[in-house]
């Protein structure tokens, strides 16, 4: 395996090829063709093949891909064999959505903290989750060992909360707060943009 | 511009095509060649000529694209000159922090109608739209034109839902439920995964 990093934009891309591998493991496929499976993942097979290039050689000429063997290594690839805390700075209503999202656990991702700044909340607790004050996100982001941050805050306040979060040592930021937010290059970050969801639609609609 | 009808994940690209080349053109920049127009979108520069290629030939050898001329042909095919009716049916905290969302309304995202089954929701309003009883959700939908479902009911309830969507003419559907939907063909639909965005940094994390 290389060491190179590769961008968050092919770390996406694995993502979808690991699920897609589970799915079609659970189906009982063996084998799947790269045609076959650049169909499914609908990107094209040069595509899948420069991400998979990375980490090795996995194909196999004219007979295609060992769907479990490809999904094991991409298993290992994405350290899902690890746990991850997370910490939900921001128990707006996304931040409750999260907090509650049923499919994070079982892939070794654990909410371990909410905080917020509204004094009705603190203290309150989510899914058997406290909620801190916003006042004390670096200790006790530090205390429990927190590995992500989800930037659930108004747009105005997500800088000032990941800066707080990079301080003490946390190196992942999952960011839903639409601005662009600045990180040290040791730590990562992946923005979510709620809005290429209804634009992918506008495009549909409007061909039809 | 072709006919041919291309996949949900190309459209996908697109839309962070159309963004990035937004931002660019905001930040006073004329021309991009397409090795730097790879770098920023983190796509091989075989995989973005291949998705623009079905919409007409943009970039000039050697040169590159004209920024606002590709912008501007994107935001044509995207539809976003269209405006475009939305209802939320589940109105828990994802179908709230949707309803909340602002960006919608300036790409031409209208939240027109929100559903939901609890009688203490009913007939409340978030933002200003009104909380419909979800039996009635057929027809609302379709007095209210509604082109786009959100769908942020509980997993068991989403086909049931979408269902009805269809049988009055919703053409698009975006997807929360983390369970396969099924949708004839003349009918869109973009399904969310939050958990890709975790395990990208999970990739990342897992490297340091």
């Amino acid at each position: 395996m290389r060491n190179k990093k590769i961008s968050n934009a092919a770390v996406g891309r694995i993502v979808l090829y690991y699920r897609t591998l589970k799915n079609l493991e659970q189906s009982g496929e063996k084998i799947i063709s790269s045609g076959k499976l650049s169909k499914l993942l609908e990107f094209t097979p040069e595509q899948i093949r420069q991400d998979l290039s990375y980490f090795g050689q996995f194909g196999v000429k004219g007979v295609g891909y060992d769907v479990e063997n490809l999904r094991r290594s991409l298993e290992n690839i994405l350290g899902l064999k690890y746990s991850w805390n997370l910490a939900i700075v921001g128990v707006g209503n996304l931040g409750r959505a999260i907090a509650n999202y049923k499919t994070f656990s079982e892939m070794g991702f654990f909410v371990s903290a909410l905080f917020d700044v509204s004094k009705e909340l603190i203290g309150k607790k989510i899914n058997g989750v406290k909620i801190y004050d916003s006042e004390n996100l670096g200790s006790v982001a530090k205390r429990k060992f927190i590995d992500i941050g989800v930037i659930t805050v108004p747009e105005d306040q997500a800088q000032k909360v990941v800066n707080v979060l990079v301080d003490v040592g946390v190196k992942g930021i999952w960011n839903f707060a639409s601005t662009k937010i600045f990180v040290p290059p040791e730590v990562s970050i992946v923005n979510e943009d709620l809005a290429v969801g209804p634009t992918a639609l506008s495009y549909n609609l409007s061909k039809n």
